[in-house]
């Protein structure tokens, strides 16, 4: 039975749910997918870094990460910084969950080819490695016989790029529609019950949905990444956030959502990318939804899109309420379809 | 590049789009996909059998077929019967879509275990299989180092084994619902405009949606075989259409659909199926949904499955408008996910 050393890089809340996981699931990867794993590594931002090649003690380590300790303590050996912690490490496979930048995508895109060179697999929930180096990273991850996974990245753990990897096989991606930003569809719900933009940001922010500067939700930024991700892999198009035409929801009153809910529509976030011969086009923008579309009852945190190819009609899918443990499964999935594969 | 030699059986409806899509997929497989195919055989209920080990000409067939001529011109050699043409035809790959049969699965699961034991692969749409053989079958196509795939059989070629059997591994599913029967869908539909029950009966029998004696649909059989496929395979435990507690539409009456619909609810044929401890428990019964969910705007032949799993939260796939082409499809993904896994 192969036995697979994993490090984790990044130890937010996404970092802590794949821990949680693993540790959850540990027996049943033996018993069901005949391999075991041990967790040798832990890098985290501000508590410091720990390897162990025997493997470290996750109870104990969250134990202490919740009392604020360092994790320096169950270090086999002293690691002086993130690119120290990846060479020693040891590990097969990196789960790379730093901060995402979404003007570079960096540091996490050296994490990425400082594990890859060293023979490791990658999976990563980081948005930037696939935005700004994603052709890039596939190279690499071939040439050191690694995969580079990152379904994580849109929609969390929903299995969207594995979907196009593995079963739909010899299916082009001609478009696709989708909502993909939470905050947006929170604040023009808001304003079906007549709240005014403001307020409803104001709520979204007491909620801890927004950021201070919800601009990135708002002005259809977010959005745009997601849209230049998908295009980037499924489409095969490196298309970047610049590119996509972009329209938030600041122009959209409460008196155009009430008019529309009184026709039976509702206002929502709709992201779409298109083949246009050799171009794909990226799009932004608000759209009235009609009741019979499946976006039309789409509440909180729920994210649906629509893929039409040139083989099936219109293929939908919904992930209700994702949260870090459905990204945290993404992540999960990575490394195991990547062992699998190799 | 490896080349495949394929067989179909069956060349009715979806047999046909099958002919079309290999046809119009030909050049872009081997581009895309790396692989090569000739039909070597095809065989029909009532215009008889041809095999060609140099390959078949695909249009020349369809042109014959269609002016109702036999076969039997274009095989290099007799063809005595289905037996013979599987053991004679020497493909990789059989597609098996002959009529299905769903009180025995027969003679389908006859021809499956005869080609898998001949080394081939087998692709089938036939829900027969599946519901009556399906463990013995896998363990045959094990024993042979084969594949026994069905991606067609449930929700046409939209890919619903294949999700599980690849993008979500370490998943348990613990239940699903779904709506499955496009036929009692219409029915329901025609009724929130007051039409009868009968009179919608009748209407779904004129444009071809549902049979002479539509008992399969109205009492839910169709909906029980659908449950019964999705838990053998995707919950591990197989479950007989008849262990499906199964509630039709008869017993909705018009004024019941226009109360719902007053309230905002629509009446639809759910089908379900949920872990219990060690037991699975079916059921098909009509339910009412509301406009939050995804299932209240479904029309016409749409369907859709909605999976909870230990790891993620509601995870909905809807395929909309599917068609001969699209189960078509589904044999097709079988047939490039067979040859990729061996």
């Amino acid at each position: 039975m192969p036995h697979y050393k994993l490090a984790l890089l990044g130890f937010g809340n996404v970092g802590r749910a794949l821990a949680e996981l693993l540790l959850r699931k540990q027996d049943e990867l033996k018993t069901r997918s005949d391999l075991t794993f041990s967790v040798v590594g832990i890098g985290t931002g501000r508590h410091g870094f720990a390897i162990r090649p025997s493997g470290l003690n996750l109870s104990e380590i969250n134990a202490a990460f919740k009392s604020g300790q360092s994790l320096e303590a169950f270090s086999a050996f002293p690691v002086a910084n993130t690119q120290d912690f990846i060479r020693k490490s040891g590990a097969d496979v990196l789960f790379e969950n730093t901060p995402v930048d979404y003007e570079t995508g960096q540091p996490a895109i050296d994490h990425v080819k400082l594990a890859l060179e060293h023979g490791m697999h990658v999976c990563t929930a980081n948005k930037g490695t696939v935005v700004h180096a994603y052709h890039e990273l596939k190279t690499l991850a071939a040439a050191k016989g690694r995969q580079f996974f990152h379904e994580s990245t849109v929609m969390d753990g929903a299995p969207i790029f594995s979907l196009f990897r593995g079963a739909l096989p010899g299916a082009q991606l001609l478009s696709f529609k989708a909502i993909l930003n939470s905050t947006t569809n929170l604040i023009l719900t808001r304003m079906e019950s007549g709240e005014s933009f403001d307020d409803a940001v104001r709520y979204a922010q007491q909620i801890g949905i927004a950021e201070t500067d919800p601009s990135g939700d708002v002005d259809g930024w977010d959005a745009a990444i997601k849209i230049a991700a998908l295009a980037t892999v499924l489409m095969d198009k490196p298309l970047k956030p610049a590119e996509i035409d972009r329209t938030g929801i600041r122009a959209i009153t409460p008196a155009m959502v009430l008019a529309a809910k009184a026709e039976g529509k509702r206002y929502k976030l709709v992201c779409s990318a298109e083949r246009d011969g050799e171009i794909i086009r990226g799009k932004v923008a608000p759209a009235l939804v009609p009741v019979s579309s499946p976006m039309y009852g789409l509440e909180g945190t729920t994210s649906i899109i629509q893929f039409t190819t040139d083989v099936l009609g219109e293929l939908t899918l919904i992930e209700s309420d994702p949260g870090p443990h459905t990204t945290a499964y993404g992540l999960l999935a990575d490394f195991l379809n990547a062992v699998k594969s190799s």
